[in-house]
C-alpha cells in the first residue's frame, strides 16, 4: 500500500462518492474521505474496513474548509494522485420560485465547491502524474425544466473543467469530466420539488466501477469525458 | 410612446448595455436603465436625452436589489416588454490563483445576477408576449485558458437559460441567448490579468444593432441563439 497513491474524494459519505471510496480501497488505494458529516464518513470507513484512510470533515463550498482539508491530507500523504469532485446537491422547481438561499446553496455546493477543490488540487498536482476527476451530471449537457439552477451549476462546472483541461494540456496531469445520469442514491430523498421513481435509476456501485476503470486504464490514451446513462 | 413597451436593461451604465439603451430609446421604446452606479446611468440618459426612461441603481447580484428594481420599474411602467441581462464583469488568471472573493464576485455578477433577474422577469412576464434576452459571451460556448471562472459563470448562465427556454416553450414569451465575442468597451480596462489589444474588438454599437434587429424581427419565427464574432 502506497500512501503516495491516495485518492481524495469529496462527497464520500454517501451515494457515488461512497462507492468510489469503497472500490478504490478494495483496489488497495489509500483514500481521503471528505464530506460535511463526519459520522457518515466514519460509517463508510468502519463498514468496509479501509486499511489506509483518513476522514476529513469539510464543506467544499467554504474556501477555508477546502484549504484545511488539503492541508490535513497533505500532512498525511502528500499530494493526492487522484482528486475526485463528487460532492453535490440538488434543488428543483420552476423558474420564479427559487429563494435567494436555494440559488446560493445549489451554486455553492455544486459549482463553487468544484472550483475550489479543483483549484487547490491543481496547485498541488500541477506538472505531476495524476487525475482530477469532476463528477457532474447529465444536467451539465442539456437544459431541463424544473432543474434550471441545478443545470446552471453543472453547466458552470463543465465550463470550468473545460478551461482547466486547456491549462493542463501537455502536462502529465489528466483532467476528466464525468456526467452520470440519475442514480438510486440518497440524493433524491434530500431533494425538494422532484420525487422521481428511482427504482430504475442506475446503481451507483456500477457507475463507480465504470469511472474507476476509465481512470485507471493505461493505454497511452486517457478518457477526457465519460457520460453514463441507464439503458 | 408607450410605457407598456418598455425595455428593462441591466448593465446599462456602460458598454453594450448602454448601447442597447440608447438604440432602444432612439426607436421610441421606454427604457429602464439598471446599474450599480447611478451617476453612470444618469450620464447615459442625459447625454442622449431619453424621453421616457427611468434610472434604477441596483446590484443584480443582490436578491433584494433585484426585487426592488423590478418593483420600482413595475410602479413606473408595469411589467417589461423586454428584459435584457447585460450586466457582467470579468476576472482572469490561472487556475490555482483565484481568491475566494474573485470566485464569488465573478459568479455573483455574471451568473447569480442573470438567474435572479431572469427569474423575477419571468414571474412578471410569464404567459405574455415579450422577450427575456440573456447576453452572455462566447466564453459560454468554449473553455478558455486564463478564463476558467469567467467561463464557469457564462456556461452556467447558458445552462440556466436553456432550462428557462424549456419552461417557457409553447407560451408567447421568447427567451433569447446572445453570445458576443470581445467588444471594445470598459469591460477590459476593469479587468485584472488580461490586457488584450481591444482596438480590433467589436464596436458595441454594432453589436447592439444586431441584437435589437434580431429581437424585433417579426416573421412568425424568433431567434433563440445569436453568436456574434468579429470578422
Amino acid at each position: 500500500m502506497n500512501k503516495k497513491n491516495y485518492v481524495f474524494i469529496t462527497g464520500a459519505g454517501s451515494g457515488l462518492g461512497k462507492e468510489l471510496a469503497i472500490q478504490f480501497a478494495k483496489k488497495n488505494y489509500s483514500v481521503a474521505l471528505i464530506g460535511r458529516d463526519s459520522s457518515k464518513l466514519e460509517n463508510v470507513r468502519n463498514e468496509y474496513g479501509f486499511e489506509n484512510s483518513i476522514c476529513i470533515s469539510a464543506d467544499v463550498s467554504k474556501y477555508d474548509d477546502v484549504e484545511r482539508a488539503f492541508n490535513i491530507a497533505n500532512e498525511w500523504g502528500g499530494e493526492p494522485y487522484i482528486t475526485i469532485n463528487c460532492a453535490g446537491e440538488g434543488v428543483f422547481g420552476e423558474v420564479g420560485g427559487f429563494t435567494e438561499k436555494q440559488i446560493k446553496d445549489v451554486l455553492s455546493a455544486n459549482l463553487i465547491g468544484t472550483i475550489q477543490v479543483s483549484q487547490r488540487a491543481y496547485s498541488l498536482m500541477k506538472g505531476k502524474k495524476g487525475f482530477i476527476v469532476n463528477v457532474m451530471s447529465t444536467a451539465a449537457k442539456v437544459g431541463r425544466k424544473m432543474e434550471s439552477i441545478y443545470c446552471a451549476a453543472k453547466w458552470g462546472a463543465n465550463g470550468f473543467t473545460e478551461s482547466l483541461k486547456l491549462e493542463a494540456k501537455g502536462t502529465p496531469l489528466r483532467i476528466m469530466s464525468v456526467f452520470p445520469g440519475g442514480m438510486n442514491t440518497e440524493f433524491w430523498s434530500d431533494t425538494c420539488g422532484l420525487n422521481p421513481d428511482t427504482s430504475k435509476f442506475m446503481n451507483p456501485a456500477k457507475v463507480a466501477t465504470t469511472i474507476i476503470n476509465n481512470i485507471l486504464e493505461e493505454d497511452g490514451i486517457y478518457v477526457a469525458e465519460l457520460l453514463i446513462n441507464r439503458i
